[in-house]
């Protein structure tokens, strides 16, 4: 082993990339799968690989991975990063922070001289908000078996384009995604390193956490169909308004799981909200609104929005409209390896002392993995806990802390005594 | 005179209009001012204009005229038309169904041999529906005077586009906008038909009414600024969710307009909503919406803005979210010209005996010239009354009944005892 003479400041990694994806009406970033802001990060991601020697492909899931394989480096890698895409109009760190994270990690242990005993591999994950497919995770899930391939090639964006089509034109062949045993079996574990979404280390005296578990969570579509008509011309009486289901909807999303125990770990929301035709004199014929509910364990989900659904039907009926629920995905609760959480704990305390161990709310690759093989998460202080937005953000002491933390966590994971 | 060849059929022209701008996504039709689908709409006004031997102009406004003067024909012209502009995902009939009857009209005066003593000038109105721009009847507002020229310079459409920057791409230029006295002086009155927008003509045996009025109106544009956040972490007492705010504000639209008086002439509607960033798991950090409002008289539209507006402003301080909101547009209330409405039901008495007269809730171009010249409308039964919606609809009878109803009159209007 030589060291390299590449070294990786995350910081100035992420000014790098912020061009990329910028969304001039929205604010903040959005970067969808394989449109052209994502084909930037994955020719970032490329480029930032090979410029430190690392083996890169692209899977048949459209996840793509950079391995350090040296000399002395066998058996089933360590796995880390996270990914390049956004949800709509997002912040900053998420998932980026976790795959330059990665990559400064790797500089850093090349620097050293470290001589790895498991290939360490560097993954960007395809997906992850699921915000052009409606589906979160859709890399990992893929790779993991989670998703029905036929039901994924025929999933449909905003414009109605298939998820078959925007693979074939990424170079991705649609008639191969789906569980990639082999790749699942050459991992020997999976650490994802995350800006925190929420405000749990932010009173703390720590830069990093380390997570614990994932709420339960799923998101719901919901159509409601009235009767389009004109706004003046008809009467209150005799209308049909889905517009009117909608809002309904919306607060019972809230008054819902404010009703649920706990209060504090379950939450409904409604983010995205369509109207057709969408004329502001012209009343609507439908709306088509999607309910995000989360909450301590599987069955709470289900029953959070069991009520909300039940709420928006009795809207409907009294409107004269209908509805239609359809479930685009759904995460059961995840518990992140206790024993991994704790050797990662081990390899940062000499750094960090007692690093605090949180839960989240937040869904993850590092999640979707968990059932399959050993997970663990890092997660870096956000200081106002504002996530899939642009106003995410993270001090760069804490960011370059979080490598820190990942570079020391990586370490001990592939010493010789780690095998 | 002698009588020309061309018959126009109004309810094949109307299926020949059925391609232009049809909506696959919305359903209906979608023609917004100078899109593609509005300059096909445009292209068919010339070349069936042109086919009667009408003269074919487009005036400053982006309005289009065609002018049947033959010798004989002289002083200010007696206008009748509609627009060929939609709602986004509008029915087949609001306004071409006026326009194509002009056609139809002046053909079978030509065929009738017919010497009308004034010139019959058919009109195209530009952006009647307001769907690109904001502003309802912007072509005749303009014409007659009612909008600051550097205001509609300056409105810009979803994309951001200026009004000024479309102009100019359709060939009219923006410096040029504004009141057009001598065309507003070469009209001697103006008479539109159009479908019924409510259902008043449905239950009688009357395929035709005359409008007596038009309700006071309004758009308000009201923006509710949050927190955009994490669906999944963020605790719902730490929230400040806009789409809450949103849904108050649709449910105080019905809610006070419910309890305006009399509630059958007070309307509120939120046909238009949009969500940024717009993700399923995102919180929103902003709503847009839009109020559309109507009652009998001006300022009861006010007090009903008033009332909705204080209600969103109230549950914006319970959520910790802003709210502005800007007027759109406003149309006071409009009272036909009586002695011409009695003019043109003495024109169809001999055909249709006592024609109903009817107040409308919706806004035309006819109300906005009321205050200029004389003006008058023709309702044709819509048997459902829904407009605004695909689902639109005249029985064939009835269309044909709208044209020789437009014929009697516009041939009693410009007869020699007519001047």
């Amino acid at each position: 082993m030589t060291a390299t003479t590449t070294a990786i400041d995350a910081v100035a990694a992420l000014a790098e990339l912020a061009p990329i994806g910028a969304d001039g009406t929205r604010g903040g970033w959005s970067r969808h799968l394989l449109d052209e802001a994502d084909r930037d990060m994955r020719a970032w991601f490329e480029r930032t690989a090979s410029s430190l020697g690392l083996a890169v492909e692209t899977d048949a899931n459209a996840n793509q991975w950079a391995t350090w394989a040296p000399d002395g480096a066998t058996g089933p890698a360590v796995a880390t990063g996270s990914h390049l895409d956004s949800v709509p109009g997002g912040g900053p760190l998420d998932g980026p922070l976790g795959v330059v994270s990665a990559f400064a990690a790797v500089a850093r242990l090349q620097a050293d001289g470290h001589a790895p005993a498991r290939p360490i591999r560097v993954a960007n994950f395809a997906e992850e908000e699921g915000a052009r497919f409606g589906v979160p995770c859709l890399g990992s899930q893929l790779l993991a078996g989670e998703l029905g391939s036929d039901r994924v090639r025929a999933l449909t964006d905003a414009t109605g384009v298939t998820c078959a089509a925007v693979l074939e034109a990424g170079g991705i062949d649609p008639a191969g995604i789906g569980r990639d045993a082999a790749r699942l079996a050459d991992m020997a574990l999976y650490l994802e390193l995350h800006v925190e979404q929420g405000r749990q280390l932010a009173p703390l005296d720590a830069p990093v956490g380390i997570a614990t578990s994932i709420l339960a969570h799923g998101r719901w579509r919901v159509t409601v169909t009235g009767r389009g008509d004109h706004a003046g011309a008809t009467e209150l009486a005799s209308r049909h308004d889905p517009m009117m289901v909608a809002a309904a909807t919306v607060r019972a999303a809230r008054g819902r799981a404010l009703a649920a125990a706990p209060p504090t770990r379950s939450r409904a929301t409604v983010g995205k909200l369509q109207v057709i035709p969408g004329g502001s004199n012209a009343i609507a014929s439908e709306v088509r609104l999607w309910i995000d509910a989360r909450a301590e364990h599987d069955a709470d989900v289900r029953d959070l929005v069991a009520r909300i659904v039940a709420d928006a039907e009795a809207a409907a009926r009294a409107e004269g409209c209908s509805v239609t629920v359809a479930e685009e995905s759904f995460s059961a609760r995840v518990e992140f390896d206790p024993a991994l959480a704790d050797r990662v704990g081990d390899a940062l305390a000499p750094g960090f002392g007692a690093v605090p161990r949180i839960p989240t709310g937040a869904g993850h690759d590092a999640g979707v993995l968990a059932a399959h093989l050993p997970t663990a998460m890092l997660f870096v202080r956000n200081p106002d806990g504002v996530s899939h937005s642009p106003h995410e953000g993270a001090s760069e002491a804490d960011i370059r802390a979080g490598v820190d933390a990942l570079t020391a966590a990586l370490r001990a994971l592939t010493s010789g005594d780690a095998r």
